[in-house]
């Protein structure tokens, strides 16, 4: 082994054993580099920061740009000013795609373009964690955008596979990006009103059918269903959405956004996927992943996947991806499993701890959000809450005309939730605040 | 100042002026925040790393998830699991705007609000620096999409405003990215031909007219027009195509790409914004202020920007917004002006030194790429060059179908390029390689 | 407030609720600062890493070489060349002390001072919180000079006071750091061999009372007692030795290099304190904070810490320090605690799981470091553990000439040892080794 | 290559060249690392900072504790508890040294002793740069204390090898550091006063031969001389104490703080060393090659050296050592060369400008300080260029019993210094400020 001998040119006073360990350690991370470059997989146990750092600098310095002989004499980018923005992103400076194609492997950035492949095949492992199959949606497409406009780009890639339609159907979901992601194509929103099954805000299976054939199945470039959304409204049906989707022909397109971590979406999209009732879903790397906002990732077909990355107009940051494939490195399947079972169990004591002093609203297909009824007249309480740091407890009134997914829903209510990250910790101070509240 | 005082408590044994010093430096920094934060400027010298991780760090701590106190009870984002990520970030990870709207502010986040907002003020500040009079275009917006991205966002935003409207005509650029921002939109590319003249390809006004008028005005969303692109093709005649658009109503859009380096494009865009003949300009953040791929900024009237804004679905990474504020903290408006001065002086140098030995294409249209007769026979060139870290030179061989914007361009050729962040020693190298091969 | 006004400057479009906690987001750790400045407290529950470097950074700021406006004209130090150097000192660089004193304000760096004194404050603390009660001793002194050298600073300082000693007399302790720190002062190093009782090899009083008549006791400069080592030595008997030199006014100096950790070590160091029986107590900083190699921690009244400060010739590197600071500020006392207590449950279950399948030495007063006989014809035992990662464990042969502590002890033998910082994983790991060891 | 080939495996559909240059750029990073370590050699141009950090990570996973698979089962140290910590000592924990002798390979930390030779290595070439030239003198020694601590521990092995020896000769210097790094040995300082040669305060012979008489030469450790100091001391005459050294068989030693940066001292020390009139050099590293203070350089036969560090009682912090390697890594030969140059030019700048409007003192043989004659009366020149950030300078009064290195110096005076990293703007800003105060 050359690094041992040379080590041991320099350190001649001591013990061939020393050199040996020496030596090893010098090239165990060289092999682990390559071992992990010629088959990228999630560890088991996470890497430590400094194995992370290692191979994220190995990749890097492949690009270009990191080559300290090289001569930029016709490049228009790679070149960064601040040290700063040059450490935290390593060094990669050419984003991912090409002028032509969001997957395309970039010449200059072989780096960059492995950083893509590599972190693509780790979020393809990570989703088994999760529970999920992806059976016939098995092409994983990692955008660089997040959630709303990755609904987007997968929405304008199935309207021109169906030149006539004009449409886009959803069950009513009250959050503004779901509205913009299809406006943004161009395409029309339809919004199909929800109903109630019990305090659950649900599908309304029959306004959907009624709205299909109001408009024609052939004008309508899919069906967009909400798996993961604010309580009281509840997954919608996927699977039934999908037989009506599958007897008109019309695709059925998954916004999932936080549904990864919920094992009420996994296990109907599991059945929807495999009855081949799903065309693609769309899910948050953020609100799965704990990485910064900023990136989606896109289950379909691989001829779907491809379409999408060949539609991107251009190059983009690699930001999301870098951030996601540092987090899955750090995580590693083992770590990624404990935060999956520490939600649950972190849902559950917050389920049972509010059932104690207050009406949570019964939502069996909805296992992140809580909704407790509130007093209506009480208008101060979201910003109380605020004013003692919790963040993300939102209060919906009766009669806001936004909001509650439904056109009259009978209560006032509080959502809060349990996603991933969540620790026992804060559904303890949660609680102890919300009782604070009621007592007073 | 309470900062002397406690100082002072500590530091018992020493003098007054020590006391005043260390007190005056703790409330100067403080100052500094908040004197930039009240007035948002490109800083004349450019400010040392330090300075500008504590202001970053400073709007970073206002965002809720920064809160060491907070009970992130309903949040589905901000938990960053890697520190790593963290770190690379400054703990910011809300990303940019709300559900609703990309420059909305983001209540859990005023930090990342006031970047958004920030950076977007010091935009505009360097644009002047640069030279470029925005005028009626002044409502700059800074997208966190690359430029292909910048540019479908607003021929959809300006395809909403003209209902009829089906194509985009585009005088060629043969660059995937072009033709891919119009396909994502679901508009039609209608490319029109370009002229020579002399070595240059130029515009051709006749044939964008007659396109128009097959076509019919009023089904034309836009006239894309390019101001940067490889030579020999020059910048656009904006300014005559601008005249074209006024006539018939049809906005004018220009793709600006790495325009905002050149005189020859500032010049002409100035001239053109002035008599009101462009509706708006994009152009990329990384390949005119050297930052990693990823961003693109936007010039149009303020009521053009806020609906771009608008219909930009959902939230967006941050990271291509904070590599521009760091940058241009970095830079200084001193700093910025010598690295476009410098490249002019570049451009002079490497232009002149190809002229000894080589038969440089004109385009006096273009004065940042330089595209210099090769022989069509050498099919190595190119190669050769990457070998020896050249990275950006490109050739071009003749009747190539895609690359030369032109139907039959009458030679083989080698692009060489001087942007932004190129030095003399990258020139006399490149100089001094290209000789070797003229020798051999 | 300013802070809430100047963000309202920018953020308009928001509510009165998002500028207030931005606003108090900004002035909190603006007041952490400063509080904690004004009463440098161990923190109860540790810091977060970003709040850790934003009080360092802002004690940096006060030093002079980190003002961007200062002229250096005449320092012949504080320019830090290499970026990565100043950032992992950040900006720090005048190091400790003046030419006078080590312990002396430096005017040029308050900033560095006051970390010296806030470590110092952060110190005293953290040894109340391992149960130490330092009484007549609290002059407490950091040096940024590891164990070895800080017993020499203190021994030096002795001999100062007693100007004809010419000897260190030191119950035998195997280490040659300890042999060497009397060298380095010029004094005559006397060993007082040890005896055994059962196991355990422990302190001779008649022999040291022998050799202190033999000697003299004015010619004695300092009795070092040794507290912590490995097993099976026990510390040395701190109360006796220091009635011994109570009787003969000789000082005692205690090196506890790793004791802090130990229950058995600080109950003695109490009592011998509080009965006045010990003169100086040095201990590691690595050894007992968890840092880098490089400081050591004197104990002693507030005169005999003066004086050691004022003897040591010059300034000193600040990085031992920073890194205590660093470490005590996120650990916190709560932190501390649990790791002390970790230890103590770590080393319990240690010596069970040995002593189920080997004989394990009984050395009641070392509750730090376990000696398990071996065969002392397997020669390839420590290599063997070597191979397997396991590192610290050390093989003593029989009739070793330096090593046991004692001129025949009895054993072969192999330490190991639960020291601060160690986890049951490892403990099981280690045990898991050894039983396959001993069943090959 | 297998680089080349597991990049392939991954990146399919790029070319082959594509894949050679990416395979080389991984193996050439490695080769770097291993062709550096095999002849550690200070490069001609600096290393840009992360092939810097790459080698420092490189040598650091060395080390046991950095080994991912270790059990740490009788390890009393390298456990590092705080992650700010462990990065900026890029994971290296163990110091330098074992607890027998301070350059001893540690079986534990074989990386951490490679960066004591490599450093060592690289000093050796940089003292070349700089002009020295070390013949018989050359076992360069890097210690991880400052100067003063260096010369302490120098005098110490000196003293040890003339066991009679009680007494340190020094030629007059005001530094308080001078006189604790004789007390701190245990012997005595004797100062020989100093003479006036017009301005200059020189040494005085005839009294240093006196006083050795009176002394006794065989009680006489050494005679220490000290090459750099303020103006208007100047260098002492090494030649000339070497010669009455050499009659006398006393050793020489010098303290060359910042004398490395200086033409006339290393001209003087060249001569003495070849003419084998000293028996060690020390020099300050922070003041010589711009790191934070902490560490200092001996020149001396290799023997002494080697006494020096079997002396060190225990380990070190490897701080100064990497602060120093990294320095030298990004500086290069090249770079330092510069900054020597830089320096030598600013000086000639000062001086020249300072003469202009000033009666500048004349100390042929200080060329880093200079003294300006002032009015005696003007209490708050020093006070007024402190606030105005001259941070520095040092105002002189007549008659001072400290700080003038003279019984009776007949001016008072201001110095400033131009020591190396100072810049022309410095000079100018200085010059400008002088100029301002004597028109006032």
């Amino acid at each position: 082994m050359r690094a041992q001998t040379v080590i041991g040119s320099q350190l001649d006073q001591c013990g061939e054993s020393v050199l040996q360990q020496a030596g090893q350690a010098v090239e165990k991370r060289e092999k682990l580099f390559l071992d992990f470059l010629g088959n990228p997989t999630l560890p088991s146990k996470g890497y430590d920061d400094s194995t992370i750092e290692f191979i994220i600098n190995k990749l890097a310095c492949m690009d270009a740009n990191n080559n300290p002989d090289s001569c930029g004499a016709g490049e228009r980018e790679g070149r960064v000013y601040s040290g700063i923005v040059k450490r935290r992103h390593f060094g990669l400076a050419h984003g991912i795609g090409r002028s032509g194609e969001l997957t395309e492997v970039q010449p200059k950035a072989p780096g960059s373009s492995l950083i893509q492949i590599i972190t693509t095949k780790l979020v393809k492992q990570a989703i088994k964690v999760a529970g999920l199959q992806l059976g016939m949606l098995g092409g994983v497409l990692v955008l660089p955008v997040a959630t709303g406009m990755g609904l987007a780009c997968v929405l304008r890639v199935i309207a021109l596979r169906r030149p006539k339609s004009r449409y886009v159907l959803m069950p009513r979901i009250d959050q503004k990006s779901c509205v913009k992601c299809v406006s943004f194509t161009g395409l029309e929103l339809v919004v199909v009103e929800n109903c109630l099954m019990r305090d659950q805000v649900s599908t309304d299976l029959n306004a959907l059918e009624t709205t299909i054939g109001r408009l024609g199945a052939e004008n309508i470039a899919a069906v967009v269903a909400t798996s993961s959304c604010f309580a009281p409204r509840g997954c919608d049906n996927i699977c039934a959405i999908g037989e009506l989707c599958q007897l008109y022909a019309i695709p059925q397109v998954v916004n999932n956004a936080y549904g990864l971590q919920s094992n009420v979406v996994t296990k109907q999209l599991n059945e929807a996927i495999r009855r081949g009732l799903v065309t693609a879903v769309i899910q948050s790397s953020d609100k799965n992943f704990m990485v910064p906002v900023g990136g989606s990732i896109v289950f379909g077909a691989d001829v779907l996947c491809a379409e999408v990355a060949a539609l991107y107009p251009g190059r983009a940051s690699i930001s999301p991806l870098l951030d996601l494939l540092i987090t899955l490195l750090s995580m590693g399947a083992v770590g990624y499993r404990q935060l999956l079972q520490q939600r649950i169990d972190c849902f559950k004591a917050l389920k049972e701890g509010l059932c104690l002093s207050h009406r949570v609203l019964e939502t069996p297909s909805n296992d992140i959000s809580i909704a407790l009824v509130v007093d209506p007249t009480d208008d101060m309480l979201g910003a109380r809450l605020f004013h003692r740091s919790v963040s993300g407890a939102r209060l919906v009134r009766m009669g806001q005309p936004f909001g509650t997914h439904h056109t009259a829903y009978p209560h006032a209510y509080l959502t809060v939730a349990a996603s991933i990250g969540i620790t026992m910790t804060e559904v303890r101070k949660l609680l102890a605040l919300l009782e604070k509240k009621k007592q007073k």
